[in-house]
């Protein structure tokens, strides 16, 4: 189980997020928080300076804290790792390899990666938990030089994402495409979700400094655990949250 | 049908956004997009002149149109109004009025608008058409006083977005949540698929300058119409853009 002031964090974030609080409002006070949660001062105090860190919430020190006017967009390392995402919003992550191997790439993987069809990529398909509980099918193609350090890799270790950064690879811009999907035949018996059932789905372009393409990835989420909030307004950039 | 140029120039969105043509990469010559597309050279130069204004390609005068390397966000406005997602990306836009209403909204909804259960509120359903085929089933709540005129108004000729923004209605920020959900009954009939089809669901809160909040809707696509693409890097805020 996640530690206590993380769960409270996710929960205010919910809350924000979703509209409960919206911007201006005052966040309870410390005491009404301590009895709602039925949590002392100390969790509640480290989840509240957790948003304030994150520009969620203004104020405290002795005044009430107060939701701020814009929702801050996710960085970039948030927006792209489910392991920190989950970190964030005060879940337990999990991962269950399925299968890695190195070959040549179907026609449509190859195109997307800009390599020859006759070369080879490393392909994982890998079950992710939250809370131990099925959430997201990944299906991930690598180039063969970034991808060929996972095949050694403990993979159930945690986020390949985390892992590849460690080892240097660039990984400098994504482009994600979402849309919904009916779950086939491995979806249903990985997610535990009847055939056809409703998913959303990532399709991701991960690419380097100069443009090249590392990484060419297609995730599906259970649909009861996932969403992608747009938040735009006439004068300012779009902000973007997923959870 | 769509103008020439609108097509053509939506085909070569299509091609930038889902990476056909790279940033840094030459677009074909305007004699080689003449003989590709059976276009004379006036809808190809027109098409090409959207792009460039679109902030999409440079180039140009003389010189081969280049893929620029950000892809610009879309505006509030086109973000907001599908007749002018339609409108730019080359297609027909439609609608068939379904329901329109003046009752007390159900909990979910006051909760949303913020407004007393004993409230009124304009429910309209209406579906969606791009070239005359089905493509989104809209279930749109307003304020009583935001949604009185649409009760006189002429729901089959376009879009809200503009009848309300035309009548003043300060319509100044928005927030979308996508996710995916199993098409009900209404939803197939209207949208002509099986029940249980994958649709992908929008649901949105439009609110004031001052955060009231004047709508909340929930629009459902047909799977095959509508994705939301997100590109982000390391160093610079994220870009959102719907089909």
């Amino acid at each position: 189980m996640a530690p206590l002031h993380r769960s409270l964090a996710a929960e205010l974030r919910r809350r924000i997020r979703e509209g409960e609080l919206a911007v201006g409002d005052s966040l309870p006070s410390e005491a009404q928080l301590c009895q709602e949660f039925g949590a002392s001062r100390g969790p509640v105090r480290q989840a509240l300076s957790a948003l304030r860190d994150e520009g969620l919430i203004g104020g405290g020190q002795g005044k009430r804290a107060v939701v701020l006017d814009a929702v801050p967009a996710q960085p970039f390392e948030t927006f792209l790792s489910f392991t920190r995402r989950a970190e964030l919003t005060g879940h337990v992550p999990g991962q269950r390899l399925h299968e890695i191997a190195l070959r040549h790439p179907e026609a449509t993987v190859a195109a997307a990666l800009g390599v020859e069809p006759e070369s080879l990529v490393v392909q994982l398909v890998r079950l992710r938990l939250l809370d131990g509980r099925p959430a997201m099918l990944e299906r991930m193609n690598y180039t063969e030089s970034v991808g060929r350090p996972l095949l050694e890799a403990d993979l159930n270790a945690g986020s390949i994402y985390a892992l590849l950064t460690a080892r240097g690879v660039d990984l400098h811009s994504a482009r994600h495409t979402f849309d919904a999907v009916a779950a086939d035949a491995l979806d249903a018996k990985l997610l535990e979700v009847p055939e056809g059932t409703p998913l959303l789905r990532e399709r991701r372009r991960t690419a380097d400094s100069a443009g090249t393409a590392l990484e060419w990835s297609e995730d599906r989420y259970r649909p009861d655990v996932a969403t992608v909030t747009v938040t735009n307004t006439r004068s300012s950039r779009p902000t973007v949250n997923r959870l």
